[in-house]
């Protein structure tokens, strides 16, 4: 049975999550009753790169599904953005792929964007898209902390209690903090993350960002493998799923 | 009485624009409720640099207020922005001003950004804030075209039929298109602009980026100051006030 790759983007904010739960509308369900539509009635079963939590949004989002019958990748795409009406979820396009693929093993890597507004009044058009912090940050000391977590470690000071992987082993290649005005913008590039990894990073790179602790903290909690000792889990609202890299790129339509 | 200035970001979504009339909510009304707080509950009279339509956003309107007493801009700024909650209009800052200051025709310059999601899919992240068109457009023709129109005209093709202003004669000062990825994104600055004259001049340049008509044609359609020969107002959402300039910039808290 043919098996598409899917780009997707959504805004996470009247989701419970990515994923399907017995209470709450996902995006996962949104989109598998749009391709039952596809697929004779049958409701199938998608898998994604990356399982956002309630919240998140994604601009780059791959997931994958497996239909009864074989279809142009234009088709699909344009029927399931049809029948996702009217959710805030988009296919940007789809691809077919081989059996053998999978949206979340074959993923080499991930790309988040965390946006914090850094100013007194609160968000009027980026409400609901940012973590408003009103005190103002010192992004330079953000930044210079971020690079002490570059690299391979453990990270089970940044993982959520829930968190399923059954190693906190990781490699992080990319942990930028940059200023624009007042958004204080952090990109985190890594072959995978752990839950809550990039909002528990943001979220003690921000005590940082206070002055409330020096740029070695971060690096220190790291060390310390104790989630307690780490700051606040960041907001879910300003993290965005920008994009997933796989070795062979696949033929988006 | 102590004026102030306010520096204002609104989404224009719920509102129906800025100016406050028998039926809806306006983002002017919001303000004045509020204000009437500060101002024993009298409620006062707030005007603004531009009165944007229904849909329309702002980044960097400016308004004005005169209050019964004096206070520190700081607190006239915090207070509105606590009073109008939960509507989103935020206060970025305020500023004393001298009696003869208008908000309005003391304004020098007015800056407006068009934004235009241009792919297949739905917009799903960027719903409300941009106009989706979703076959392809040539930017670089768009570009072509808008730079007939700079320089001082007599722009009655591009004015709203309700427009109420005296003469049609303005100044446009830049008109930039741009394409970024999917995104095609218009800049407009002038002194000041006719009623829907942005918008008219977008859906007019939105026919030479798909081909229908030539690179001249906006020109033509300016010459003629014929408002039933130009192209179809293009739909609100896609537009934000981004800023209104002064000769002497002003002190904002």
């Amino acid at each position: 049975m043919p098996t598409y790759a899917l780009l997707l983007e959504y805004d996470g904010a009247p989701f419970i999550g990515w994923q399907r739960q017995a209470e709450g509308l996902s995006v996962q369900q949104v989109l598998e009753d749009a391709a039952a539509h596809l697929n004779g009635g049958e409701v199938p079963t998608f898998t994604a790169a990356g399982r956002t939590d309630a919240g998140v949004h994604a601009e780059g989002q791959v997931a994958q599904v497996t239909l009864a019958a074989e279809l142009p990748p234009e088709r699909v795409r344009e029927a399931l953005n049809f029948h996702t009406r009217p959710h805030p979820v988009a296919v940007l396009g789809a691809a077919p792929v081989a059996g053998e693929w999978s949206a979340r093993f074959s993923a080499i890597g991930r790309a988040y964007r965390y946006r914090i507004l850094n100013r007194r009044a609160r968000p009027a058009l980026d409400l609901g898209r940012v973590w408003h912090v009103q005190r103002r940050l010192d992004a330079g000391a953000m930044h210079e902390a971020a690079q002490g977590l570059l690299g391979k470690h453990d990270f089970s000071a940044y993982r959520a209690a829930a968190c399923q992987a059954k190693s906190a082993l990781r490699t992080l290649d990319r942990l930028d903090v940059s200023r624009f005005g007042d958004e204080v913008v952090i990109t985190a590039e890594a072959r995978s993350f752990l839950h809550h990894q990039v909002r528990n990073m943001v979220g003690t790179l921000a005590e940082v960002g206070l002055g409330k602790r020096p740029a070695s903290w971060p690096r220190s909690v790291l060390d310390g493998r104790d989630r307690t000792r780490a700051g606040q889990t960041a907001p879910p609202e300003g993290l965005v799923l920008t994009g997933v890299r796989y070795a062979e790129p696949l033929d988006w339509r």
